[in-house]
């Protein structure tokens, strides 16, 4: 995850976008994974009030600027990164797929935050939705980057909705960068593993079921104390699981004895 | 990227999409990356004909399938995973982040598409926009995964557009793994994973115990149907071990019933 005074580096710039619904969205997808830096280029007055419907996309909205060329929103930026679908021109520009291209666009911002007191910043360009961005455009870019898609047979090359683009985009910069090294700790459900002793207990009135309710004579094969043993490790149980299965296991041979008394 | 035949192991599946722009928005996230297989749950005739505008989306919309109960759209499914923005409620599961998730469900996948002549598969089930999965939909999922999004200081905590976070976790599984800097995991005993279908066999076995038992009267606390449900989907049983449980249960039925009848 960047930090606050890094995601205030990267500035999201669209260029021609024409729909506010997809404006919105942009900025819904902004607001999510932290940014808050909207730059729309347009030779018209952008409609901004249509896209506040968007949710909670509010702030973004508030605080975006608009620019009449792509040179004027990206004059304060070292580096500018265009967003292309690959095929669809004969590119000039070194292309990157997005992981990759996301490393590189941490290291920059990291570098504009260490530069203390610049104002320098990382513009990630989007061109309309259905012309993406022009070959003049594109001049402005250090480099592209490019959403790998799946390349369907005899269909055009695909182009993904901005929206959900811009989503994919800004995820790889913030997704941790631990987890690339394969490494990373879950939350959620965390409960330790039960230790040997809880599975033993477990274990052992599971095999008291087995006999009560005549398992063991019906399945022999498969009531061999080493399997029983293996069958409960095989469950993963943790120490919140382990005493619900303990307290399940006792209130059937409870029942089946209680109920053979009778 | 996967291969075409494991493309075809990954369902999608969609509960309680009311609004046919975002499941035309999920199919085109599906056909950018190459994905086909999508599953709708709905209590009402799913409006496809509305959905079908969204670009490039008309041949997954055309091979949806809709299903009434998220139990029959998961039923052929080995690993079910639920997505989540996590602090919405009191997690239940295990919840890993979208990167992580990924490496299992690629692996699953495989395990799946190596079982030849199988007709497992993975499913990745998604809530409503509004609500999210409820706690019953959630029961029916072996773990959960969540994309990583920034917390705004006051703010509830946010939720992605429906089309936004599946192209993030459709992005996930097709990335390349070269870039992750390879992760594998290897163990000895590698049976495939038992399908719903069979959980909910074993499921429907140890609900008939609680109450042949009166466990459920005593311990009402643990013997609501989505906590079995998830109980029974913790102990990650496999095609080997679920009929052996099934088998247990079914004989610790019979004979406190026989029992009973004497």
């Amino acid at each position: 995850m960047l930090t606050d005074a890094e995601f205030d580096r990267v500035c999201l710039v669209l260029v021609r976008a024409r729909n506010p619904s997809n404006i919105g969205a942009v900025a819904r997808a902004m607001h999510d994974f932290g940014f808050r830096r909207l730059r729309v280029v347009n030779e018209f007055p952008v409609p901004f009030e249509a896209a506040r419907s968007a949710v909670d996309a509010s702030a973004v909205l508030a605080d975006a600027v608009g620019y009449a060329s792509v040179a004027e929103a990206v004059a304060d930026c070292t580096l500018v990164v265009g967003t292309t679908a690959v095929g669809e021109r004969d590119l000039q520009h070194r292309l990157l797929p997005a992981a990759e291209a996301a490393v590189r666009v941490r290291e920059e911002v990291r570098r504009c935050v260490d530069a203390d007191g610049g104002t320098a910043r990382v513009a990630l360009l989007f061109g309309s939705e259905k012309t993406g961005l022009s070959n003049e455009e594109l001049s402005h870019c250090h480099w592209l980057l490019t959403i790998p898609m799946y390349e369907h047979e005899g269909l055009r090359h695909p182009s993904m909705n901005l929206g959900q683009a811009v989503a994919v985009c800004l995820y790889e910069l913030v997704r941790d960068e631990a987890e690339r090294g394969g490494i990373s700790e879950s939350n959620g459900r965390t409960f330790a593993l039960a230790d040997s002793a809880a599975l033993e207990r477990t274990t052992a009135l599971l095999r008291e079921v087995l006999e009560e309710t005549e398992y063991t004579r019906r399945h022999a094969a498969n009531s061999d104390p080493a399997q029983v043993r293996r069958l409960v490790r095989r469950m993963g149980l943790d120490v919140v699981d382990a005493p619900v299965w303990t307290g399940i296991l006792r209130q059937v041979v409870w029942k089946l004895r209680g109920a053979r008394r009778e």
